[in-house]
């Protein structure tokens, strides 16, 4: 379903303005990302988190391209941990597809090569959490072998050494 | 209420066996943990994750402890994202109080020491996901200042590399 001008890579520092586009075309995203931060050039938050990402093993950011920019993006993050035997898990998070290519199988495709890069990087689990009012996104979770088997707690904090 | 004997601490190597006893000290842990890998030495798999945990920046166990034994558990992880606007956030996994320490704040002081970390660690968000049938957790989670506003999804895959 998905046309061969898509591709499926890690991404690049280039990446960036796109992906801060994809996040805030998102109705949840609220306050947090905005089209503003790209059309002002407000990247330096995006910026800083991207080199932190970069430097480490554990995080990788996928996409998925057309022609002409991104179109998908998931971030994932791989947790060494006690449970599970000693098991690594992966996490996925961030996970945004441009509305004009909804329901066209490129988030299907993305989260399924997360899961087989997880399973390259040794993890027993695959794990992600999905805001209550993304309805739809449960179905599409379940198709892909997920189980919604726990709740996901948030609590917002205020960073002590925040700018 | 948590009484002077109890400290709350980084773990050590050395409480690996400890830690160990508590995971398998809990009925949802399955065949997973079990009390037969302390009682027969099998700890290979957990001081592995424990070595990947140690030499990693962005992941901590932290304890409390008697004047016996460690009494309770939680890893923390620090994960650098593009979302939120290029937040960090800390992420507390396979909490557990031994049985005869439940219900006497034990619990609660450790997450609240995991929280206080999470802000040291310049990070906007503290989650966390709850097994649907922990179902007494809920209320501890929230009294804690959590919200549940997200559904976990878990998947078991077989890693490719696995012994």
């Amino acid at each position: 379903m998905v046309g061969p001008e898509i591709l499926f890579r890690r991404a690049q520092q280039s990446d960036l303005t796109d992906i801060v586009r994809l996040l805030a075309d998102d109705p949840l995203a609220g306050d947090l990302e905005s089209e503003q931060d790209v059309a002002t050039g407000l990247l330096l938050p995006y910026e800083q988190a991207w080199h932190e990402i970069s430097a480490s093993e554990d995080n990788e950011i996928l996409v998925a391209t057309d022609t002409a920019q991104v179109i998908a993006v998931l971030q994932l993050t791989f947790i060494p941990s006690l449970t599970l035997r000693g098991s690594r898990r992966a996490q996925i998070e961030g996970v945004r597809v441009a509305s004009k290519y909804r329901g066209q199988g490129v988030g299907t495709q993305l989260v399924e090569w997360a899961i087989e890069r997880a399973k390259t990087k040794n993890c027993r689990l695959v794990q992600l959490t999905m805001d209550r009012r993304r309805e739809q996104a449960g179905e599409f979770y379940k198709r892909l072998g997920f189980v919604a088997t726990h709740e996901g707690f948030k609590q917002e904090i205020d960073p002590e050494d925040s700018a």
